[in-house]
């Protein structure tokens, strides 16, 4: 310790090492276990791909499922950005259900994760898994649902889509062909994968309100 | 080796018993990797399950590789007795596609896997891992889909179900529907269960032809 630095600067210079250390054993956790899953997530695995010790690794986030929890919630922040935050530019809610939609099928074709994803692919990975994982992604999924139903009802309140659609059963089909389509594309099934996304952008089209 | 007995039966009981634990490994096999999935199997977790030693196991199936493989082919053949098989005893084309949509949601429904369909769980789970289980559950997968479509096609060539329906888009719908339907019940959402299995009818029964 350097008497002469005040101890403030030595707490910074310390927290912003712990917090680049976490952004890089994050980012190496997300690509992990977008293709093998979260359950393919192992500390020690990881202390050897970021070069950190298993020591630090447990210091900075606690055990296994700490970790996979913090990845499941740094890859769900990656999703919230690359596919909900661009479509808060739209003041209309049809066009903000369709940039939802193009947005979301955008992220699974650029690899925004290379096993396509993370909310479709860890629902599936932790739906037989209960506990604290399980919860978190059924908490995502919510979210996701909701997000989509509640804008098709501000966009029927503003009368951009038609008053007689179901909007729970209209997103309920948008996230079945999106849960498809996740599966399809990484597979390389690419006809597929289309398919979804013209289907998808079809059933937004036909439930425009047309005066 | 009892020089009075003949060979022939002494490997007879060989044969007999290998099958028989083949039976039982396979067996506790399924029932790990429909919760867990087919990575959740190791060689030593199985053995200590039944009771028969790792050497043996592996000298009945050779390494993980084949074991998963072997667990995976095993689960379609159920997957076949439950959905399948007793769609054949329909004589009408558009009545074996009715049964082997509700035989799909029984068969869910009724929990023959704990975890689900074991086609849709693998699926997501290979995604994004190329090699041989991920060839061989894209083969299944592929054969299922051709199955439920040809059945479709069928139906129209018998005037039942009506010419303009486009096959390959209803199945890819249906389908879309059973990858949302097997996550929503093993989750425990049944409301999203029911929402499916019940446009899955609604979507038949509109494709019918009435004259």
């Amino acid at each position: 310790m350097d008497p002469t630095k005040p101890v403030r600067n030595i707490t910074d210079g310390r927290r912003r090492r712990g917090a680049q250390s976490r952004a890089i054993i994050l980012s190496r956790a997300i690509e992990i276990s977008s293709t093998e899953g979260l359950g393919g997530l192992t500390i020690g695995r990881l202390a050897s791909d970021v070069g950190i010790s298993k020591g630090n690794i447990t210091g900075l986030f606690g055990d296994k499922e700490a970790l996979q929890l913090a990845t499941l919630n740094a890859a769900v922040e990656v999703f919230r950005t690359e596919v909900i935050a661009p479509s808060t530019d739209e003041m209309e809610p049809v066009k903000r259900l369709q940039a939802l939609c193009e947005n979301w099928y955008d992220y699974v074709r650029q690899r925004v994760f290379p096993g396509g994803c993370i909310l479709y692919g860890t629902l599936s990975e932790y739906r037989a898994k209960p506990g604290a994982i399980q919860d978190q992604v059924n908490h995502h999924r919510n979210a996701w649902t909701k997000l989509l139903s509640s804008t098709v009802k501000q966009a029927q309140q503003r009368s951009q889509i038609r008053l007689e659609i179901d909007a729970d059963q209209m997103i309920f089909e948008l996230t079945s062909f999106q849960a498809a389509a996740n599966i399809a594309f990484i597979l390389g099934d690419h006809l597929t994968f289309l398919r979804a996304h013209r289907t998808s952008r079809e059933r937004i089209a036909e439930s425009i309100f047309s005066p």
